[in-house]
């Protein structure tokens, strides 16, 4: 087994759990504050683009389900294209950009002021323009992130994501102990490794490959989507099982490798477990992320992740996706710390 | 030129602009019960799947921009698997189905009611459960469809959503007059066939193909994708260029066909000319589907969409789509009438 080459991506995973302690213990003084802010205010808006929207996804789920609050994504477009007045005196918007730097987040979130929005602005960097406007700015700490993949910005704002749920939760505290141990969990992940190898292995001789997940982890099927493709440049797919089953699942044969991710536990892991056999069933090779044992039975490949409750999971579970996806780089002869045509700041309009 | 094959699809793409037509007059009337039942409720959001979800989206970003209403989409699991207790007190729950059957869908619009929520049910069955069970059914006309591949039930919910988002504008009958030219507009793009033969040639032999738009034509190009997948059994990505520009455009080369999907006009427009250049430019074999003469001349091939304002333009711009591929299906040795592995209601959790 190779151990971590010294990729810049590699120390920045290795990075995480420091990152997220130090996020942590950031974010958990402003529950007050962020719970005063959204007090009256009906809805909850994301605005996000790439890993930072998969991030977001997490927080729709987790305000929803944990915290009972409505919530879902912003079409940036409706402000940076149409500028239309839409009246957002009933919600909160939460705009989540690492760098809070690209220019469609810090003009989707001036709108969404103008429109009467009560703001929270997630990013990396509390100098920022996205920080300096923002009603409220969530700043991470995940210090200077090189690697063109992000990783430890993206766990981080995973962790704002669930600081921020909890605080408009009625027991703001009722995650605590879980989040205290996501960073020893990852640890012990990126120590392990387990199932990498082989899973590498597979995805490097794929020609097609899917990635599913729902609810709580969809966010993070979409992410290692994202990041398979950006950074091992293969066409990838990331989709919710629900999605996968409406038509695409219509071109899944032996060609494909399919990536399904899951929580240990939870209501939705019946439902993973049964599209992984499904999947399998239409001969697809399938690897399974996360998840319990009978889970991991039915997938052919399978790579551990973190032993945490599924409101917590996202934290972890993107980490053995963050593994695979460096050691598949380097086996296909990449550099996974700067892929072909991206920047590290995607501007878009 | 081949002449439109007899297959069931088909004809039911050349059904069109008779359902549009008898939907849009047994829609029309009902505005004002839409708006009363909307009357001090913040926020729309829409439950859907599929075919069903590309035209929630397109009523999504009508809502906001013409009616100037926030409106986003739902997530079918936070009821189904987690059956959190959201307050909705505040909000319309649209929800989308042709059978007005499947099962996740009429169980999230139970939950809705239960949370408060007002219920509009879009369906083509106005004796589904669907229907019976929401505050207001807004039936579409499209009569029976016997092919797998959704085309005039799609575009009927196209038109109810029109109907939906100018009931809640200011001027009810703004788009009218544009609503009322569709029904002619699709019969001339389905007359004309233009460029769609040289579109299937190219689609043939692609190994590789993207689908992008943007703001009130993403819904077109998340559709076009989805049928291209369904029906034609290859692996189509569809994106906004925005999603396109921060990871997935890495991969684009010489081996993929991009199709861009753009209005005639609108605000859209220029930033889908500059991505066709820029797929272009990245060696990638552009398919114009619409837009204007200028967007038109930065792609390598072209196909003619209706002449129609960007705001209604979704109702006829899919129907170049559908023609491509049903044709590229029977090119492909594929019956369009029914794809593998697929049934006309997808039941999903």
């Amino acid at each position: 087994m190779p151990t971590p080459a010294g990729t810049q991506m590699s120390r920045e995973i290795a990075e995480q759990p420091e990152a997220i302690t130090a996020t942590l213990a950031g974010l958990r003084p402003l529950r007050a504050d962020i719970a005063r802010l959204a007090r009256g205010r009906a809805t909850i808006a994301f605005v996000a683009r790439g890993s930072s929207d998969n991030a977001a996804i997490y927080g729709r789920y987790l305000l929803e389900t944990h915290a009972r609050r409505a919530a879902a994504m912003a079409a940036p477009s409706v402000a940076t294209i149409y500028r239309a007045q839409v009246d957002l005196s009933d919600a909160l918007v939460v705009s989540v950009s690492q760098s809070g730097a690209t220019e469609e987040i810090v003009q989707t979130q001036a709108w969404a002021r103008a429109c009467g929005a009560a703001t929270i602005a997630v990013t990396n960097d509390g100098d920022s323009p996205l920080a300096a406007a923002a009603d409220i700015a969530l700043v991470t700490e995940a210090g200077v992130e090189k690697a063109v993949p992000a990783t430890k910005t993206y766990t981080t704002q995973l962790t704002a994501m669930a600081v921020l749920a909890t605080a408009l939760a009625d027991d703001q505290t009722a995650l605590d102990g879980e989040l205290d141990r996501v960073p020893d969990e990852i640890a012990a992940v990126i120590e392990r490794r387990t199932g990498i190898d082989a899973a590498v292995d597979r995805l490097a001789s794929s020609r097609e490959t899917v990635v599913s997940g729902r609810g709580l982890v969809l966010g993070t099927a979409l992410e290692l989507a994202l990041k398979l493709e950006e950074t091992c440049l293969r066409p990838v797919r990331g989709l919710s099982y629900a999605d996968l089953r409406h038509g695409p699942i219509a071109i899944v044969d032996a060609d494909v490798a399919a990536l399904v991710v899951a929580a240990g536990d939870g209501p939705a892991l019946p439902g993973l477990r049964e599209v992984a056999a499904d999947l399998a069933g239409r001969g697809a090779t399938t690897i399974g992320v996360g998840g319990d044992r009978a889970f991991a039975d039915r997938c052919a490949l399978h790579v551990a992740g973190p032993d945490l409750s599924e409101p917590v999971a996202p934290l972890g579970l993107v980490v053995p996706g963050q593994l695979l996806v460096e050691a598949l780089a380097r086996r296909l002869g990449l550099d996974p710390d700067a892929p072909r045509g991206l920047n590290k700041v995607t501007q878009t309009d």
